[in-house]
């Protein structure tokens, strides 16, 4: 059987690498959904083969036989669409904040605005596949992951579910960002001369990430200390993690821990102790690479977390929890 | 005497470079003309010292004694500008393409939109003092020239003048341009995921600076090709001049040819034959630099001008046109 | 049948890129050729398969069964290299220099060095299939095609052969080149503090490369300027052409040329007149895109081709030279 | 008086601009002093006046009157001429890491080798100023801080010395560098193709600045986290460090603890609790921007510190030393 998918915000950074990966899909069909009219022209070839597409009417879209959409879009925006899509029996994949949180409360806290489908947002699945697969195939709704809290996450997890993290010290996770992250809207911010030689931090310890990686990984916000920080690059996470070990503990077992959690996973990748992965090893792939460094004898270590943050962080991951829900391989258009 | 000049616009890449430029200036005191307000913040040191700012109003800065002003603004701006304070006795630099042409005519053709101040724009003195430095003194209005048009028109003009050009042949300026000469506007086209690991042409054979290059250089349309380019980087400007030699030539006669033309000139640099300057060689100073290569057997010369697109080819040059307007030296603030 | 087939070089840049297209092609088993050892340590994620490898001595290549041997390696050791191979009946396709020049004579003037295999020189097929496709099937020896060659000749000869250019005027190609081009070797003209927020002219008519468009195309050296220049990114190719028509030509005209010469090739695609590629259209593929703008009035032209030189400028057009060779699709591997 | 003062090392990036620098300062006079021909060229405009040259003899240098020499070279280097100068009356500013350490055991841990003159090492001043500026002046030999240790001691002694962090939780310190504190000479590691849209960490709680912040700071090595990493720009540095309170402590206070200690320091700026700096701030400038945001609640803290790595990391706070040796305004040559 082919699946009938559907992107909103196709012209978007993560809904473009949608369309991309997709285009490598065996199983599906997409088709791009027109959400606001947009007239940003890129010049193209002529004659190419012209696209499938539908307007963002839920029920056109249920009529034309869509099994999925994804929404690469605001927040905002998938509030709007993902309801009248998920009663009209089209599965949704929301790659924006809208469904990660679990109570409307917290949304108002980390996102300053009120949640229109707090049934919803109770029942969306978090789509993690290495920590939470369980309730993915069956979901109506799967919101997925920010790109910050999925490499946060899988390198934080297993170090808190062996035991080995003092969490009274505290957990730093130092956040780097391609551009590529903050969206395809222009602003003074996102501008080439403005990033371009330059480096900043920004949401220092109140980044609407943070809610995620604390569901996650069961940490306290106090635990917990995040700053997020702008590359002058285009695409890719690279996340320092410092921790203090709770216990002896020693590289060979934290190497051990990192293997045993992961070793059925085809997209998490392990380095031998002293060796970190860079931006390069997991840049356009769905890759997270974890490597870390630990003293022994001062019980400090230090976790680097690398992922493409279009792809793992968002387009990449989609399609992996499109593949658990639809039944494909896990990897399917992914490797 | 202390002369005073406001700078409008002093928020732009070029403005700020003014406003940099100038502190370095020992006979001027800068005032900041707030234009139109933008809620742009920069998060900034504590306890710096206020500027002084002003209003646009032509009458307060009439009244505020102001000696000059510097209008680095959209074209559309300095015409509402211009006029009004030239009336008040205040000189203006404009760095817009408003006044750089010499009839209304022109002006529409290359910026389609019409002239509303024709008299004075016949009137404005073209501010490049290497090839038009006589009426510079004088002027009530000093049109700044374009950046892409100062490194062409000191590359070029001195081969026209020694009559070694096959213009028949035609001349092709090949240019690039960092992305700070696009002003700092936020737009899809500046946005630093569109520009990096990117190159991209635009408005070849079309660029409204070519009409700047004709009327400096004295070519004809059909004689000049110009492509403009947009490099990832924040600033600077190569040109890559291709032209035919009208008789016997020699790489020695090229660079005696400059030599003697700009001997006495602080801010041009000439390279021996075969040398060529780069981007490095340039940024963040107020000098043009030429190198050349020249095949005698066939009579194929390539030429090439790099500049700083905000200090030759903007606030630089402004700032050298004032200090021939007011007396000073002319490399005042500039070396 | 599975073909194997080998890569000396496959640290470099275009090595790398062979090795990971090649990865993709479900006719062909990769090995990984060491040649001269080098301690170049990037760390990677534990647990991956291990690569096949094989030293480069061609009795050992010949008893391993290899059926094709890459050289992504400097001339000399090209040089070196293929008449080994090709004697014990491996097929080579060389991406260096060596055997892209018709005699021994040429060689010596642009690559300043004695070609030691003058026979194999003349024998060899140029591997630029859209231009020269018929002696590739059978070729016991393919020189890969320069990168820059590669988009010029694309560009240029469909317009002479239309017999639209007036050739006495000269073309001028202003080519810009991402670092990966001048390959992988530590040295200070590709360090990255000399690259960024740069841009650099070299070899101006006097390039290397320039013999290949010579030969390709039919022009006179006299009748063609060339210029390579430095841009600061990692990769891509795109170059500025400019001409002047011979007689009456409109850009429809132009467009018709180019869609009839390039109907069949699914690698070139062509943009209508007015709109231009830029290096985001081609990075990683395989594509040549060529647009244009043209001005009937004065009859100036102005052409842009865009390639990525690691692949349509290195490794994907050896593919596609592998992939004739073999009888495999054209596009196998690479689309 | 004029100060004859000498570079060796003026062509890597801090010798240069240190060059750069000094030729701003009136109470200078500058040599260039050759110590290893290298051949590397860089076209330069022709008629440009000539500079002062000297071999790196010490007796040559002591008998051409010179009265200081800034040694920019690597270590070992500087360990052979540091002593024949100061010897010979000649004053020496070290930017190597060479004499910045106690003792010779510590230089050899953290440098990997002998230390050659284990007086010369105890004596030296440690020339960060606003740290530690009652010795410099009299110094025979200053040893220039690190670039790391400067940003990283002047966020950090303020808040030790007023006793508001918890040491017993760590102070972690994530920097990141641009690439020419790696220095001119070439490497894999530095070459644009491997640095250019990638982010990588190396020395991971083990790089040698280490030992110069628990020198400074007071903290022990079990104490402090630190991490260095390669951001894709050509020059800055930025330090995120994350500190937990010892006791109960707001925003406001913090920045009163930083505005008490550096209220008369011209090279240090503080920003406002909540607001950071970034890059930008501080580059071609002799500042060190601190910024930093704070959670009362949970008593975490995150603060940001910013320098030019070649200028107040190198060249610059060399001649901050050099004005203290000579009994100039500390600003001289750099505001």
């Amino acid at each position: 059987m082919i699946y009938r998918v559907g992107v909103v915000g196709f012209r978007g950074y993560s809904g473009a690498e949608l369309v991309r990966l997709l285009a490598r899909h065996p199983g599906v069909e997409t088709w791009l959904v027109e959400h606001r009219q947009d007239a940003e022209h890129r010049p193209e070839p002529a004659g190419q083969p012209a696209a499938r597409r539908i307007a963002s009417e839920p029920d056109a879209i249920a009529a034309a036989g869509l099994n999925a959409v994804f929404l690469a879009t605001p927040a905002e925006v998938s509030l709007a669409l993902a309801p009248a899509l998920v009663e009209r029996g089209v599965r949704v994949i929301d790659l924006s904040g809208a469904f990660r949180l679990r109570t409307a409360e917290a949304y108002r806290r980390w996102y300053r605005a009120e949640h229109t489908s707090p049934a919803l947002l109770a029942e969306a699945a978090y789509g993690l596949p290495e920590l939470c697969r369980d309730r993915i195939p069956r979901a109506r709704l799967i919101a997925n992951p920010g790109c910050y809290p999925t490499a946060a996450n899988l390198a934080i997890r297993p170090l808190l579910e062996a035991g080995v993290v003092d969490r009274a010290a505290g957990i730093v996770c130092d956040a780097k960002s391609g551009v590529s992250g903050a969206g395809r809207k222009p602003s003074l911010r996102t501008s080439f001369c403005e990033v371009v030689e330059n480096f900043s931090a920004y949401s220092a310890l109140d980044h609407r990430h943070v809610p995620e990686v604390l569901l996650t990984s069961g940490l306290q916000e106090a635990e917990f200390s995040f700053t997020a920080q702008l590359l002058p690059i285009d695409r890719g996470i690279l996340e320092t993690i410092y921790f203090r070990a709770a216990k002896a503990l020693t590289g060979e077992r934290i190497f051990e821990i990192y293997r045993q959690r992961y070793d059925a996973e085809p997209f998490i990748r392990i380095y031998r102790p002293g060796e970190m992965p860079d931006l390069r090893a997991v840049q356009r792939t769905n890759f997270c690479d974890i490597g870390f460094v630990f003293d022994a004898a001062s019980g400090r270590g230090v976790v680097v977390s690398a992922i493409d943050n279009l792809v793992k962080g968002a387009a990449g991951q989609a399609i992996q929890n499109m593949n658990l829900a639809f039944g494909f391989a896990e990897t399917e258009a992914l490797l």
